[in-house]
């Protein structure tokens, strides 16, 4: 049995079970948040929210690429979200290799993978593009955590 | 109290009950899953697997842009993943506006909005993009399925 059969599987039981009805499509509680695509951080579970409550944007790093803008614009103009969260994670594997060593099927890609070295700067980093473009609408809420893999606490980055 | 403390509150209570330790890196199941940003869909729950099983990314729509193929180039090449899971849920946002009308902050971005019109064309459309990708280097498992906000139920969405 394949992974992808397993959790269709799976399906099954939510769906037995489902007792969500008609929820809307803007988040509850207006937050959208940019997390690591890895696979020890769960956002829902590591800040406690449910269906219905948040948007959240997931890819390698959690870093703030044309895509990720792209999808902030659309959940602040088209899903009313007021508040930005991102969150990136201790022993993420974005710093254990560099962009020139990155050849998949052994080629260089046209677009960065964007490692990064420094985890907290990249965090800053994430903030700072954000803030800087042009396209997302609402920033009085834009603000950088590290889940620590260890201890599943987030703390916050300061600063920018 | 903003949203963003309600949820860093929420944390406190995830921490406190913390029994995951020195999860590795890859994902257990060897999954990677691209899927909407969207609220009301919880990748995790509705496909139930847990904290280290799989990679999770995600952006408004679930769609194939290149940071998604920088995502699922890197969960396959360093994190030995090969299964590919497309989740794109009805009633999605992306189907309510089109690229033309896109301008948040009242101006055209240089990038498209990749709204879509045919859920299930646009499912079909990621697999095709993935499969094409030159730095996918696992396209064995490469599977498509719509999650139904209305019931909960994933259903695949079948043929390229």
């Amino acid at each position: 049995m394949s992974a992808t059969d397993e959790l269709l599987a799976n399906n099954e039981t939510y769906a037995g079970r489902f007792g969500l009805r008609a929820l809307p499509a803007a988040p509850a509680l207006k937050v959208a948040i940019v997390a690591c695509m890895d696979a020890r951080l769960d956002p829902a579970r590591v800040l406690g929210f449910a269906e219905g409550d948040a948007h959240v944007i997931r890819n390698a790093g959690g870093v703030v690429t044309d895509d990720v803008i792209r999808s902030l614009a659309i959940s602040q103009h088209h899903l009313v979200t007021d508040e930005i969260i991102f969150l990136h994670h201790t022993q993420c594997g974005m710093q254990t290799f560099t962009d020139e060593e990155f050849a998949p099927a052994g080629q260089r890609p046209p677009w960065p993978a964007r490692t990064f070295k420094d985890l907290d700067e990249d965090v800053r980093d994430s903030m700072r593009r954000v803030l800087e473009s042009p396209f997302i609408e609402r920033k009085e809420s834009v603000r950088g955590f590290v889940y620590e893999v260890e201890t599943g606490r987030v703390r916050e980055v300061l600063g920018r």
